[in-house]
């Protein structure tokens, strides 16, 4: 019997009738024969409640408390959800990610997964019930309660699916799918029908919302076949999968932003070994995480370094910063946060070497200012000003023509949805009507 | 070190002004020294939304979904006030049911506490921290989160007390204390410095709604001296402990009141052995508690029996009574929801015989007519019209002249206040202006 795991975002289970919606999915799913375990988000706002209240009793919250306050949301969304199916006439239990098995290191906030134990969550399956499992959150090696961090749902959902081996990770959005760039900015953007798990994960680390990078870190690693789609109608979404000789047709598949960084120079800095070390190692034990890195060739033996890291870190690491620059004798530290990411991604381009060209001639073009440069074999990444991100996506989606590729890969469908089809029953063919 | 536990129910946690006010009590009472563990209900109002959603959901929510559901408010109040108290500079642990070692049957909704394996909270004591622990819930011997129902906090703060033979078990309420009667219907009714756990035991049964009755019970079985007071100033309540033979001064310790039964009377049933135990044994299986029982001598070989039962069950009970009636032969059955019980409680009543007389001869002088009557050794319990309850109360408190009663006890303070007097440090005297 076919197994899915499907997640819910908060914004799916908003409110009870969203909610119920939500459960008539789940149940047709399970109507066409399959098992079905369900990961839940808390209900959208409720989070942002619950930090509200926090916030009135503590401004820094300890995160051990943090996570047990936060932590609340799924078991509602889930106990409710769990009723609606059971209104529908189906059997179905929810369990919070402790007892779902979904165990996690010490790190409140932002725990990563060590172990799925999911013997509960597999007998419940086998004697016919819904599983529905909280999202984002976990139990610690020291049994405390722990929660994810950003994109935890989607985490619980992919590190079940891997674990229960399922045949598909259905992560239900309130977007399509992946798209070639942010409809929001371009209005002609195309929806993809798949994409690699290597350009996705180019894609998410260069700011793409849809799924979190160490999501499609893990679905990579593991294997499992991932579906990005609406929760909001019953169109097929993006497969995010295995690369296939037949995606290869798409030179790129999509451009991504992010303005959520913000620049940090260390201007006159000894270009000496071990230098970048003694830079990075201080940020890298505060659990900062930085991007972009580049430095480039010295001038009279001092060199500037420059790297990205998100602004909300900047605080943090202003310290850490100051003191490095006067360990290692540099001149100054220069911290800007206006600016934006502009990246383009495609597996396609590393047989197409033109590709870095054309996007630079596109920005030039427009008069667009390009501060640092940085590449991968499948992605190009420029800062520009932050004022100029919206008009940088733009332009180059324009340059590549990014609807038309996308047409050209519609003809040819990837293999995701043969293999889908393969797994399911005749009666699959209905989903779209419910 | 003496250990304190202390209940705050959701009217004291109910924003983040009040959580904040709690944390300061909590901070003020381990600053004398003590080790504190805290009990805390979920938010006011926030269980009733809860309920709410599931009411949009589902017309009879699955109970262990409802479970799930709602031990997500006390995960908020428990966060916050442990947010609270560290922000004061304490340390602080909060720890859900199953974390704090309670562990209960399996009976969603209404649980009943099987073993209290605190380890957790004795370790955590042992480390200076302040304990924080949700009430209401538990985890059962299946490993399914569960609920106390009514008055569950109180358990939860009572049976911890129990287990780390803590000195003194404060209940903070939004009342004052115990009274002599309602002060809503009674103005000069006056609040009691101390009560038994027979008295206490009787007035909850009775309807005193400031403690349930198996949260006494426990108290009672397990020795545990219970504090009750106001959450809102600082001042003495009532507590509740051992029968002392100062305490022995006051005949009569207050007057409850009940309006929440109904009552059942099943005529012309055969005067036969075994009639009683056939009417009542059904009702016992589907865990409907009966409580007032009166059976009157026969006539011509047939009798009736009277019960109050709570107006909730009676839809539940009507079709097991039809089917009772039926099989012992009965006339019929009458139900009457619209009755009170009015109850005066006072361990002094087994010695002084003519107590029931003085309050049938109160109620005779305003025209309130008695419907059934049942006596313990230290109540006396009078069914009358609902409509008739405000005014039984007034006369019978007026009969009885209690203000004037609790005066006296107070000039003879009993032990319990000298007993906490050796527990605490010095300071303690400081307590009125914490």
């Amino acid at each position: 019997m076919a197994l899915l795991v499907q997640k819910y975002g908060g914004t799916s289970v908003g409110s009870a009738e969203r909610i119920q919606a939500v459960a008539r999915r789940v149940v047709a799913a399970a109507d066409r024969g399959q098992k079905v375990c369900v990961v839940v988000s808390a209900m959208s706002h409720s989070t942002d409640e619950l930090v509200d209240l926090a916030a009135q009793i503590s401004s820094v919250p300890h995160p051990r408390e943090m996570d047990m306050l936060l932590t609340s949301g799924e078991r509602i969304s889930m106990a409710l959800l769990s009723m609606a199916i059971m209104e529908l006439g189906r059997e179905a239990i929810s369990m919070t990610g402790s007892q779902a098995g979904i165990v996690t290191d010490t790190s409140h906030g932002r725990a990563r997964i060590v172990e799925v134990r999911a013997r509960r969550v597999l007998e419940a399956l086998d004697e016919g019930k819904i599983v529905i499992v909280a999202g984002f959150q976990g139990v610690s090696t020291e049994y405390n309660i722990t929660t994810l961090g950003r994109g935890g749902s989607d985490m619980t959902a992919v590190a079940l699916a891997a674990e229960l081996d399922a045949d598909v990770c259905e992560i239900f959005t309130d977007v399509d799918g992946v798209f070639t760039a942010d409809p929001r900015i371009v209005p002609e953007a195309r929806q993809l029908h798949a994409v690699s798990y290597e350009e996705m994960l180019e894609l998410s680390a260069s700011g793409a919302r849809v799924l979190q990078l160490r999501c499609v870190e893990y679905a990579r690693n593991h294997g499992v076949l991932v579906h990005v789609r609406s929760s909001f109608n019953a169109e097929e979404g993006t497969w995010v999968r295995e690369e296939d000789e037949r995606m290869e047709r798409a030179i790129i598949s999509g451009i991504a932003h992010d303005t959520s960084e913000a620049k940090v120079t260390i201007v006159g800095v000894p270009d000496k070994p071990h230098v970048a070390a003694r830079v990075f190692t201080p940020l890298a034990r505060e659990g900062i995480n930085v991007d972009m890195i580049v430095q480039n060739i010295s001038t009279d033996g001092r060199t500037d370094i420059s790297f990205t890291l998100p602004k909300d870190d900047l605080v943090r690491a202003k310290p850490l910063l100051d003191e490095v620059a006067t360990g290692v004798g540099a001149r100054e530290i220069q911290t800007d946060d206006s600016i934006g990411k502009v990246s383009l991604v495609g597996a396609g381009m590393k047989s197409h070497p033109g590709v870095a060209a054309d996007m630079f001639e596109a920005l030039g073009d427009a008069g667009i200012n390009i501060e640092v440069i940085s590449t991968s074999s499948i992605r190009i990444s420029c800062i520009v000003r932050a004022t100029d991100v919206e008009q940088a996506v733009k332009v180059v989606h324009k340059k590549f023509e990014l609807p038309e590729e996308a047409v050209a890969r519609e003809q040819h469908p990837a293999t995701a949805t043969d293999q889908i089809k393969a797994l399911r029953p005749p009666q699959s063919d209905g989903e779209a009507a419910s």
